[in-house]
């Protein structure tokens, strides 16, 4: 008996997966696994209500708090972001991949399937850990390459309950992290998204019109409490969503590069990110040298980029990460940011951790006079002065 | 006759050194120079007259449009930010330092002098430019560390008039393309600044209850548009600021690392740079590839370093700008950014030399099936997977 | 009728190639094309011979002096190397599809072939410059995963005169720059290299017991002329390979990371290569200044990367070009470098264009004395200092 | 009672400063350290009976182990070159610099001095960490401008015991790792460097007429066999000193680019660190991802950097080490060099931790076959097509 294991969504794609795996593929039994990154309230149990119908044995997994401790702190911590933006969907995929393959080393399955097509990035990132194995990937997706309207009829014919909403002109894929909007009339650079794609963040023109002020607490680089108050990591962010959604914060909008090489034009939202990451690159710029903040920058767009692609299992990740650690152990203090009308604004720090001394950095103390200052000045673009008379001969 | 020409602002610093130089240098004659780069309206008018009454010869120069063409274009070429916040004072004192060599080599000066103290930045880009020439460099406040009412008595003493106003707890650099705020109670990183340190940009809470829509139009990777209208580079800036200013948008509060390595808390506006360089960003995304900006973000940060530390000659400049100039043949086209209430957030762009081919991109067409995806998801990650069993093993 | 042009060696793989188009993907025409970048006497030759006998049309074009002057120079200045060893083989295919694709444009071809397999670069190499014409790009050998006796027999049996030669245990490629010796035996990272695949450089053991000077003069970072005497480029690389090579200088002996991942053994033979990279690195400190050194050597390693990827249409690849052409100009002098028993070391180097002035590096001068490196001593390490100070508390 | 500690090596000018620190700068007492970090054999005792003579109180420290383990071996994980060469006298300054500081704080004593001049980067290395104490530092020979006549003159006064041999044409300094030599003729970067300023090496035309194969064993990226025989640190240097210096193997020559900015011509010997670094290196290729190899250059360099100013206390250092450390755990097995008049070179090399499967590098396998590489083939220069069909427009 041939059994494979499917990261299932719950969505029409997914779920023609199951009856295709067995028909076009020859698999006698199809388990999907849904895994709970955030997504939206309703669809975990809408996803494990229709897999029970329809395929042969279900797994839902609870792997938000795995998420945030595993995934999101670290992203954090690098400052995450890819070609300038917020990643998420990319940060969620190898922990669903990786729970795949559990179930898939669990019930000896023969197989890893997804329904991801060939045109994204998705495709990479599921491959890139279930490929650890030596299990075969099906993509029926990217094999296939079907229409909606067949998909449909399709469903019908295997008694797979189709959404009755109409077909959003664009697609969607949330976590606890992010929200991304891609596709349909989006794919022109030059269309000026409506309001309605947002749903996280409330459109900044009806935000409340008194600014709002959020004071962040970190401990070894990870945020630990809101307002004084201590939270766990899944409440925070949900809370900071709330609050920052609430003042338009936290939308992308923008040009990126996919792995593939396609530009393709991106709308994000992600509010408690964006205040994470602006007050946490701040403390960092008061806590760390700045030798350490012009080399962490490289280490974080390599983070970041290992990250886009799914590359977790890439060994340059947990080098970078050996990094990191190590100049987290002094990112530790408070930030306050402003929040009003989709802005975030950083209005004041500190931390007891800081690089900063103001004994030290007084020259009217024993260490230092400001006369010092001229020796270096007179070493300061010595080669430029060189290069200067060189080419003024 | 001993002469020495004096970079001059017109301030109470930069006024006392004229007789100092003369009584503690032994200079016969000091030339004041005094360089329009935008500083505020009257400054210019009020250091002229100034320097008349006291100097023994005196020069004004207007160097807005060598300071746009020569330093702020090539700036957003290079999307300059150091730490990741806009450079501005930088940009302009190698220009008012060259103008001041021009003087001396003119006037056969036996030597230069500068008002900057010990303590920060400025004095380092002075001498970077001053010490290309073989003349001795004179910094009287650095020397002799003087105190501000000692200055006041020693003024008066001198005839030189003393500004009636209280002095600021902070002090202010301006020029047309960034306005800096440091010192006082704002060194505390965690003071909350009042409202009234900005001048150029409006309180946000109340900016305009209506979004507008600015349309920047670029051509080789310079602003030469507003809104269809084409305009010359200084009248783009001014009017930038005036549009985006309204909106609060265009403020920086932030820990900054100095040349000698002290962090300091600055502060900083500059409406018209947020908007043109959050524009040139985003236009760079959809016309250079993926490779180009990764490592463009690289040359980027050298170039803000160097323009950070004044050293616009050391030769890596020059090299960096070939680089720069090569990119930017194919920025050219518009982006719309919508300003409200402090923000700036770009909402479509478009261009003639886009990276961007939707027949090619296009998975349908004759030269690309999502099939092929197939093949390139097998080898991504590929060490990784090696890497992964070696550990697992 | 359909016509398709392969790019031709000469070898078995190409030679079975012009039938296989023919049989198997249906072209009535094949127009075969060999290009000499300097591969060893004989072998363009014979490659010609065998075309007219087996192809429809054949081109040979003699494109060394080009190889050397937009290829090999531009290498020379990038100092080109890939994971630290001379790039040769890569440099070559770019220029060979280039020729490939002008006579495809010129012969209205429906079609570009080549007879790389599925494991290596050169396919890749090949097909990023085949496939910016929209022409399908045919790869029988990786298509069809034939057999040396399969080749042979089918050789025969279409009257292509088969080398009587036994196949080496390991597979060579030769161009102007590099000769490259990979496979077999050679394949196991262990094994020690027999004397026998070396050709171009003698066996250290064997070379002459004295040692000899060469001088290697630069002129705008390209070699122009070898112990005094003017060359062109391709006779000062021909000279410089007979003169290095009788001492035994030019070998590499590595693990390499192919493209698509796979890490190999390879060795390398480049005598001319090893000697003027030697050469123009070392006169490169001379001139240039430590910022640019610094920063170079991440712009020549992107360019290797790029090289050793055949991505030369790449936009970064002209970027780079900007910036190294820039910096070259001021790379001229004359280098001496001690060649003997495999070694190749400099012992001394002159340059009108050095930044270096023993007049201002004097500290009695004017300019500098011994007591202003006291001021630069005191900020030196200033933030480590900080940090030590925190982690002692 | 005033107390300094004085770094002392034995030679003319660290000795002359002991009656100068009491003379010119008023402490009544001098305690004199010299550490062992492998000088030549004679230099530590005549130093400790030198100053048994002139000081008030001396410590002699051998702190070779000390050297190895902690700033050796990280030199080796770290493939430790600056501008392409090996680093040695600035690893030893931190280390002899720390062992004063520990006696200061020992003796209680007021100040701090070294016998370096204003004009190289030995300052900057000893007042690094000196300045981690708030004590004084006391740099005579920098303060005073010393000629040697002068010196010796002053020294006979004091009935210092002046060396009777004359003073080389050059300064050398040594330690366990590396000799430097510089200065005299040596500077002019064109003058061919006598045969005698080496002394580790043999001169290579009178090296063996036979290789000799030296196989290096290496475990977590550190050097813990030499042909097969387990050794601890210092002997392990010791022993390939002797084995490479006899075949001639372990010499630079090069243009240096000081911390102040001077270029200066440099010899340097160092037969152990050319062995263990060619090898180090080498192996990394065989175990390291492609990704790892890439991004560990960059560490690299900026810990080589870090390491040539003597700013091992510098934050990034330790993040840098953290990086490093994770990688190095895959980094064992074991290298073949082979020496040779004067050369270098890898014949072989295996790892029970190479990142290298012969069964998944074979296309025949089930998880891979060669016409995968099609899909990758059509994506590889993407962007690249885009850019090249745009402009050609």
């Amino acid at each position: 008996m041939k059994k494979v294991v499917l990261a299932y969504s719950g969505g029409l794609d997914t779920s023609v997966c199951i009856p295709i795996l067995k028909e076009n593929y020859g698999f006698d039994k199809v388990i999907t696994v849904t895994v709970d990154v955030g997504q939206p309230a309703g669809e975990i149990e809408t996803a494990s209500k229709k897999a029970k119908l329809i395929a042969d044995k279900h797994y839902t997994m609870d792997a938000k708090d795995e998420f945030v401790r595993d995934y999101i702190f670290p992203a954090i911590k690098a400052n995450a972001m890819y070609e300038g933006y917020v990643i998420g969907t990319s940060l969620a995929r190898p922990l669903i991949a990786k729970k795949c393959v559990d179930v898939a080393l669990k019930e000896k399955a023969d197989a890893l399937a997804h329904g991801c097509t060939g045109r994204g990035n998705d495709q990479l990132r599921f491959e890139a850990v279930f490929r650890t194995t030596d299990l075969p990937v099906i993509a029926p997706m990217r094999d296939m390459n079907l229409s909606r309207s067949w998909e449909i009829e399709y469903a019908k014919k295997h008694k797979i309950p189709v959404p009755v909403t109409k077909a959003k002109p664009w697609s969607v894929d949330e976590n606890i992290w992010s929200r991304s909007i891609e596709g349909g009339k989006l794919e022109d650079p030059a269309f000026v998204p409506p309001e309605e794609i947002y749903q996280w963040t409330r459109d900044p023109l009806k935000a409340p019109d008194k600014p709002e002020i959020a004071s962040i607490g970190f401990e070894a680089g990870v945020p630990v409490s809101l307002n004084g108050k201590k939270m766990k990591g899944v409440d925070l962010i949900m809370a900071l969503h709330k609050l920052a959604g609430k003042h338009g914060v936290g939308r992308t909008d923008m040009m990126e590069d996919r792995v593939l090489g396609l530009k393709a034009r991106e709308n994000y939202e992600h509010p408690a990110a964006t205040v994470l990451l602006t007050a946490h690159k701040d403390l960092e710029k008061l806590c760390l040298s700045r030798a350490e903040l012009k080399f962490k920058a490289g280490v974080d767009e390599a983070w970041a980029e290992l990250g886009y692609m799914g590359l977790v299992d890439e060994p340059l990740y947990a080098d970078l990460n050996a990094f990191i650690d190590k100049t987290q152990e002094r990112i530790n203090g408070t930030v306050k940011v402003k929040l009003f009308k989709g802005c975030c604004m950083v209005v004041g720090r500190e931390s007891p951790t800081a690089l900063y001394s103001e004994e030290l950095v007084s020259f009217d103390g024993k260490t230092m006079d400001q006369k010092d200052a001229e020796g270096f000045a007179k070493f300061h673009g010595f080669q430029a002065r060189l290069y200067k008379k060189l080419i003024n001969q």
